[in-house]
């Protein structure tokens, strides 16, 4: 059969960013078969959500690479060599959350710009955001990561002026299972002005981050 | 037809609280006859949701009687007139949640305790909880209502450290509309310790704090 | 009894803009109050959600005002005599959609912002987003509006490179009815970087605009 | 035990076409039982969502057979030879939508139809689906295959004339896992005249496109 | 302001039937101001969902109309005077699903179709299906409307050859409140083939079938 | 128009009762035209949830007639004379559930068998439920209707031998509104043997009974 | 640790049927300190839903025992030599309800009751049905599984005038996956007087059975 | 990378316990790095919900320590040496609860805190309970868990009067899968003033009659 796919080049003059590949679903042959696309046409390809068994034959075959097991992003290609500006900051409670932390954090560096990441900050002890709120206040944009309750979001959006991208984190059991009782809560926060994109959507986020940065 | 009711006059001697009555469904004729029942045991009745016509029929023909439109809770006969303590506190974070505010805090009367209502701590704005902390170290009890996102009780668990009873209100819309985003948030809070009532039972919750505080 | 709320004055020293009141839970009585309370502070007050008979109350009372039937939106005080920028679009495919149009203009209005309307752009008949496209680029921030199946976010987020907040709005029936097939259609598009806010959440969609061009 | 099924050969004289089997839930010892049945009636067996290993034990002993492994279908007989038409259209996004695109092309074929697939129109590109239109036009049914957001035949609809069997898959991830916001999505389209079947149901779809071009 | 919606009166051109509108959520004004957009584009318009107060208004000013207050679509203008075939059966079990049986039925008249309603055909009593059998056997389509369980399209698409369109109606109480049961138990039939569109989407349904016998 | 409904007066010879009719979503006029049709036909009707105005205006009409306005029950037609046996309890916990209670006795008396009604029994004072076990030995079915947590079938199932028919009614507020929890309670009840019936199905309650009785 | 159960002994002499235990959620460990309590007691043990591999090692140390690996039923110890009437019928519409089909009838064995099953009787050819109608009418009561859109029960319940006991099996994907859909399908029958149980509670239908026949 | 957390060590000093650590979402590593901090810290870790082969490494590398495969509860350190008090009481109905009657068992050990278990109370037996009610009465608080329909904490809290808190398991099968109707069960409870935590919450409910008996 002929190729079952059309990767949309054009994306990168009309929206500034090339087209990503969501990887969970796609067997290896079908995502050797994009890679050797992106290749003819002399692009780096980002893949998301590459389980690890399927990254590693990827990466025999393709390099350079970047391979990240915990948040299962693959880069086929290099980082830009310089990044630009320090604009982003990506928070979160703690360990559970840091799949997500780092999708942001490399898909951004995918995009060329440089993050920092807080996470050390859960709103059980909420004395850990107030000890950083003067270094947040000199953030671009706050992207805030949350399992459980999905809290945090809304007290820093009571605390800090600038755009809130909230990202609710599939990490939880019982009625919280999956993700769904974050993502209710960031969407019904009494915090004004807050934004919200699916249940474990890093990658997803750090594009609504540069979508404000680069316009 | 013959009465198709039977009070559980024993409930206060098993477990130290008399039956009370759910008056949301029940017609004005069903609720009469339930008063004169109670009457006919010289005991008071504690009617809970009654709307305000219905109130206002019931309250016409049986006195003493005591009504509050807001959180529409009915007593036929009085108030106790020694209040023992003042062990609970009541927090929420505003207006929009004081039906369920005072039917905690009427409860409470109606047992026989003084409880003291902060309605005035909202988490958008955590400052307002904090100067609150010390004088709420002195309550036996925190019951903590809350709509929306239902996060008041996360951040108080993370801050206080006593038996914490949250209380879902159905404030909200879109997605939190009805009150279950802030019940299951209450119940996925990564703060430890926190038991949760069913949306709106401002009722059950006094009783919870009751339970508590009475043995 | 005491005051039963407390307005957070000092938000608009953290986070640029003043608390807003909900008003669709309130009583006139709990409006008039606040309402007193801000004017002591010589504020004005903007409250999403008031039913009509209610403003008419209030409005009664209250000069100068503004109050807008289809979004529900009163201001007790006046719009600022200086608007600065024209920098939010705000899409939508037609008259079911007014009522969220206008919440959201009239908050930016409110906050100092002019902003413009293209109520015209229905995904049933794209060409009329595509007629649209070259004036669209001119905005720094797209606010899309739309209920039913909610996919005019995607179609906007593949054509538009700039911050796209989407907002779902509670116009359909059946399965759609209520707005949440709107609003998981919005978190689960395959368009990259859109953000979205609860449904019918106009208010909240103005403010994170603003978040975005205030800072 | 006896046989524990009844096959009912009278289908294709009723309605069409013959029953088919739903394997993903029979074991391979029943649906060999199954198959042997139809083989003493002189039939060929199409059964759907046969997991790998149960096909290849199935595979071995039947002959002639047809196995795909995308869309785990499997033929025990042989196509018809004669294929009458090319009137069915099915269009899809991309690459994870394989297994279905080939569930209904498959099915047809089986019913002696020729189809054609088009797999490179997603809607965050919509360029794609715009240059494919007059070709489409030609089709006398449009099957149009979408995970995520769904919103695929929404554009198509609003753009094409023909019947539309939209089929929802189980692609996509947070709130959109496991097809239901896409199934939802395309219930509540505001493109009108589109009909949906069951989520993943390429099979049901490939039957009602028959229906159409068959009476 | 200016005029807040654009027909789309080139959709007839591209998919063979003009813009129709959804009345259930616009005012009397939106609609009077929608109708003569149409008529002085020399338009009839058609309506659904028309509550009877407010077609009773646009009656009086719009002439000539037809208004059904049963499935509550209102004409302004007139069906065509020739009728084409008589092609489509509509099917229902009886006397609760008249409001969605008549909005198909008026809805194919004004695409200038004729339609025949069988309305006495109810699966709890499968003997009257039975007896029409030969008779539904002459039309091209059938539209099959059902609330409750909603197994009606599943016996007749066991039964009979053509393109079914299943309608769950909103009929039903309990857990089946609203037509979501019949709806997904449409979805989920073991008859093969049958497509399903939104609960109590009668006029799209219509529009469904319109696009097979047109094309 | 010509009669749109068909009664299934052949119900009584297959299955031992006549056809009852759902009134709740019927108007007046298309009741009155079906009690007409029985009428012809010499059969009295029964029609359930009537509600109370439409109601009136039919037994302002039809005589004889019977209608209880808690359980909106409507008999058009008298009660047969001779009532058989006393096979029939029906248990439940008090007046909030009176109109399903009613419903289940009424539909006996109208099938020709006598029940007796037992309200005073709640699990949450389980010694009233004690004091009647072996009064409630001496019947052939128990139905037991509950709201809220619905416990009490769990309960007596644990106790007595006999069939137990759970009927779950549409009281509680906050999560358990509208009857969800009582009927997920019944079915997952650790008690066994124990069949469910619809939310607020009394009537399907009653049939249920008599089918066994009848048999 | 001492024993963590307490087998309920005394329920045979109460309801006339001993203790059965639920096997899928405990370890083989417990498994045989329960049976071991059993055989101390001298009573067989009747076990659902006993994974294989468990159900192996148990059965390597209790005799004599009886193990269908499709139920996944154990009796440790032996069915009744005589057996009772052969009251019960038990349909379905194929092979994939056969492991509740087998639990049913396994569970009436040990229960001392000789069952008849229809496993070939499916609703998408009603003729199966049809053809068995004078058979089934011998029966004193009928057991009715069914998966996908569950819809057997309905068709059934308004041919024949036993009681019916609906069982909803866990057959089928998309909406339908996990057998809600034929659940609450069973539920809204508009087939008078069927009861229900929870999904695959074949055990439990068997139950209600016997509840029926022993009475 | 620097170290992706931050323990909350000030915890016990604000709220009278340590921040305990969620195993179940984190790596070995990510567990190893958390340990050794507390270690530094000179403080024992008591973690939840440790898979067994997660705990098998961990116990290799630190001791002393405790593990529980049942509860996957896992400390390393010790259990304090003298234990205060025995003023919990822990009911169950039985083996498949046991996984969480453990983990409260465990975590009111590591507080320091004496419990007893109550693993033979059922209500299908309501005997066992009955049998315990003055033995139960000694205790302060009651903890109660319950998996399928969670009607324990009603039962027990018609009859006693201490604090009650309610714990749903994720025990059952079919609409009861997950422990959601024990949940929606337990809060929709008609006895008064029962308070609910997460399904499975065991560790949680341990720290609310923490709370209370500290206090």
């Amino acid at each position: 059969m002929s190729k079952n796919f059309r990767i949309d080049y054009q994306r990168e003059d009309r929206i500034g960013f090339q087209e990503v590949v969501f990887g969970a679903s796609k067997t290896v042959k079908q995502l050797d078969a994009i890679i050797e696309d992106y290749q003819k046409n002399k692009k780096s390809t980002l893949i998301t959500r590459v389980q690890e068994e399927k990254a590693n034959v990827l990466c025999e075959k393709f390099k350079p690479n970047f391979y990240d097991p915990v948040s299962e992003i693959l880069l086929v290609g290099e980082f830009p060599k310089e990044l630009i500006g320090n604009e982003v900051a990506v928070l979160s409670g703690g360990t559970s959350d840091q799949f997500l932390v780092d999708e942001i954090y490399y898909t951004l560096l995918y995009l060329g710009r440089k993050a920092t990441r807080y996470q050390d900050i859960g709103v059980a002890g909420v004395h850990r955001l107030m000890d950083n709120i003067e270094e947040l206040k000199k953030f671009k944009v706050l992207v805030v990561v949350a399992g459980f309750e999905g809290a945090l979001p809304t007290v820093v959006g009571g605390l800090l002026p600038q755009p809130i991208i909230a990202v609710p984190a599939s990490i939880g059991y019982g009625i919280g299972k999956g993700g769904k009782v974050a993502l209710y809560s960031m969407l019904s926060s009494c915090a004004n002005g807050i934004t919200v994109v699916n249940i474990d959507n890093g990658y997803g986020a750090a594009m609504a981050a540069f979508r404000i940065i680069n316009n």
